[in-house]
């Protein structure tokens, strides 16, 4: 199957993957874990919802954790880079037929929000509140010292449509999944607009659902210790998978799952993919190397779980790759 | 004096800074210093060239070394987006009285040569040869185990002018100091392109000269290790400065002499820079931190000593901001 | 049961584990595992041994390669502080009826070895050949950096006979494992003589047989760079466990197999032990942090294979503690 | 001139440095420097005095905080093997003509206290309160991950007597720096019980005065993280040098001073010294990599400033080694 040609004339421009808006149920035990053990930053907080970002973001937040009555993502945020590209987008959605709408949203300026045809819910937006940064707050730094949120990930029922529709508007396919033959079929795609490995990546499997989201951290070493402080305050089964090797990326990982079941990673040292002329790269389904370049294969919930979108209905793959679970 | 306003409507597209080019006197021994301490790849070389890049670069060479009669900075590369691009270059260098040319270089497509108004002898550049990377081929890693070219430093004896030229093709400042007061003069510039703090730095000092070119590593421990090899590998006298943590660009840096004196910084974590409305970040000459968050201050040498562009006219800066000496 | 009473005035003085001798299949695999991989430094080789050391030891060689028909831990040796301590050994042995000879083995002085009443086969002296520590020696480091022989942990038929033994000859109890209840036994033992976690473990299983021998490194990104080189230079099933962090002991840790099988522990981060008062740390056997504080379980070859002594006939241990193996 | 000959039947068994009791003029300002920069537990605190511990410390206390007016070290502890050793101490010290007490100290069991012939105060006891180590309590882990006490260092006016006592109490020479020549002074000695580098250095200079005490950390990372926080956290004057590699010991170091000025080093990567045919490293004076493998020179105060022993008259040293003060 070829794989998808994105565009560099996109019809708006968005920069890159920005807040990730969860749905939660109990909005102190989800603070704790998210400020205590990850050590974001929470920057405001009412009865209703926890505002949190890293120690390199300007923006007002890249985490909101919202009080519900179940678990799920409620949104995922991204950023364009001026208030036009918002007319244009909703130009753009209109044009195909997709229901959006502008919306306030605390701390942020005009937002447009819309669900894509696949299910996954969406926001864009050109600006928001403003914070100094804490990168140089040493004294301030928690946890594993999260710098930044840096990706997306998602379960897809119908993967190659949903890679080819981002792909139309400007994300770059970086690395991706294929079965092998000459009819083999996409089963994971990772694509970007900021840059690096991927803002967003789309999964084969039971959707629309997200699978995790991501915060970069300086090193390796981070990890391992949030993996001693895990284990010895009473988060041992939120520890999910690795710390690892991705074949994939090259990133060193740790997924850990929140407290109603939400999975973060814990990432770091990709590299660059900013050429207009770099070149994905091509896992086949069989090269175990992919999931794990070392170490222990990931668990079955790792392959199977996966958070809804807030009130969208699941669909079930379009085909069954079970080689990535026999991984 | 404010601060330059760059363009985000670019004459033509640079993507990023792309390859340094030097003249060195003895071509073993800094393909000896490159090779076997910074542990960058050989991908090519003959009697009067070595062509080196980091592990995670698809491109041919980041790192020109060319046998030369003495020391010095032969060329800067950027990379553009497409063919078009430099066709674009071609007519912005005319229309600016610009002396130009189209060059054959080994490996490369084809490339435009100039010497931009300030003495800086660039070359532009759409497609190299590839290479497969090497970011998995960990049985390869040598060295501080480079990962890729991260940004140029030059000085500049008209600061001003050399930022609002950059600003013109589209560089974005990320931080910068300057003197305090109503009137103070910028001293320095960080601009870059590809999302990070910089591509391309420009200092006040006797230009037009290179201060340091610099490469990627991915964490501090290696290095920790550089310095302790060639501390016992005969090149102690080359560990010029650090390691520490600079306060612009919070990298945690170490900066080595080769064999010919030109200066490397081998450098880890900076931040993500690649929002349209992200803000440049001002230090007062007067604040000790900019230099050094933490550690022992710059040796003179590090302030005064930079690697001429083969073929042009030293000038004095326009002001001495001696501060900087003084950190 | 009542842990065992080491002595502080034991027979003879043995001051800590110091080298093992692995029975090889093919001398040159083995010489590239240990070389290439992990990094030790050979100091002298002939077409039937190989003797290699890490960069701190002094001592002419902490592991020798012998060329042999089938693979098999050949020997494990331990140092005395003086002359008159072999001689006090061997008196401590004739008494105890447990044969014994002074032999002559290369680069070692007088060389007392004996098969202990277990079946495992260790050697005493007091002097080796002498060789300058490489500790500085940056220029010459590979591998993971292994610095030091570190310990031997073996399985053992009769562990409370085993335990006592040692005991008497002044191993101090430092962490163990028991079963829960009034007659709980103890199923493992970690025993020292150096000042740290130990020199010598003893775990309940089918006997006598080498379970691991370890290696010190510097830090955990040694082992996560190992990880890494092994898994892309054909050694990607020599990875049987880890990276992790042990309850036990404390330590972060890597199990990798040779060529031949032998288990090699890659070792970093455990504490100081040599407190006269020092007093053991009890686990339960049903504690699961014990084998691993967070992470991956170990897979039944790690609790399952080991190397044979040459020429011991193997026991089954004296009861199951199948826990263990459920962990 | 003859490096001290350290006798291996001692009249008494020091196992080992354990505690530091040092005066300081505001306990508040102290505590929170030990606490929340350096991140030593709080064992116990009154009015008057905070004991603190590393993480693997079983022992109540490693440093002592006691209110005083003016800012000196009290009191340097070690630790003997059992009961009897403080009896044979008694007596050592009686037949030496060295005034001697026991003495009641919070926390401890019997203490013998006394000023040895050069000045610097000591006590020993054998028995200490014990605690749970919280070497597994990551959650508890703050500042830079002290592990445990390493050794003390100081300022002696009569080097070679001082190292001549010490090797009479068992202490062993691993490293010394010595004038050139055939009449070369010894002018600086590393002694150790303990089996790593040191327990306890003693360096030619105005004496008796402590030049520093050192807690061990588990990697450079813990102290690069150090630096940072205490740059931003106010406390960018008491880092007074590194960090940085010593060639003496191998040891990665920062040094730190407090409010009262007493200087602490944070420390890691040693080697095990427990042979008893370990031969001591000799230095030349005139060999720079001694005081620092790599990276800047040491800060005039650091070869000149430490802290007087309450109550004892400082003596000018017996010669100038000034080849120290010139590196």
């Amino acid at each position: 199957m070829p794989i998808p040609q994105h565009t560099f004339d996109p019809p708006f421009n968005i920069i890159r993957c920005s807040h990730a808006v969860l749905d939660v149920v109990d909005l102190a035990a989800s603070r704790k874990f998210y400020e205590d053990m990850i050590g974001l930053h929470v920057e405001d907080s009412d009865s209703n919802a926890v505002y949190l970002r890293g120690y390199e973001e300007h923006q007002h937040h890249s985490l909101v954790l919202r009080k519900a009555k179940s678990a799920a993502c409620n949104r995922l945020g991204f950023k364009v880079a001026s208030e036009k590209d918002l007319d244009k987008a909703a130009e753009f959605l209109a044009a195909n037929k997709i229901q959006h709408a502008f919306v306030e949203q605390p701390f942020q300026g005009r937002t447009l929000q819309f669900t894509d045809p696949f299910g996954y819910q969406i926001e864009l937006y050109a600006r928001m509140d403003k914070r100094s940064h804490l990168l140089r707050r040493y004294d301030l730094y928690k946890g594993c010292h999260p710098q930044r949120l840096d990706h997306f990930n998602v379960f897809a029922a119908e993967v190659q449509d949903t890679v080819d529709f981002y792909a139309r508007l400007g994300f770059r396919l970086t690395e991706y999944a294929e079965e092998d033959g000459p009819n083999g079929r996409i089963a994971a795609a990772w694509m970007h607009r900021k840059g690096n490995v991927h803002d967003f990546a789309i999964t084969n499997g039971k959707g629309p659902r997200l699978h995790h989201f991501a915060y970069w951290v300086p090193t390796a070493m981070n990890i391992l210790h949030l993996c001693d402080v895990m284990a010895t305050s009473g988060y041992l089964k939120n520890l999910e998978r690795g710390p690892g090797r991705h074949g994939i990326s090259n990133a060193f990982f740790l997924y850990v799952r929140d407290p109603d079941g939400h999975r973060c990673e814990i990432y770091t040292s990709d590299y660059n993919t900013m050429d207009h002329d770099h070149e994905p790269l091509r896992w086949s389904l069989r090269d175990p190397r992919r999931q794990t370049l070392w170490g222990a294969p990931a668990p079955r919930s790792w392959f199977e779980e996966g958070s809804p979108f807030a009130g969208q209905q699941l669909r079930e793959p379009q085909f069954k790759a079970d080689v990535i679970i026999a991984d």
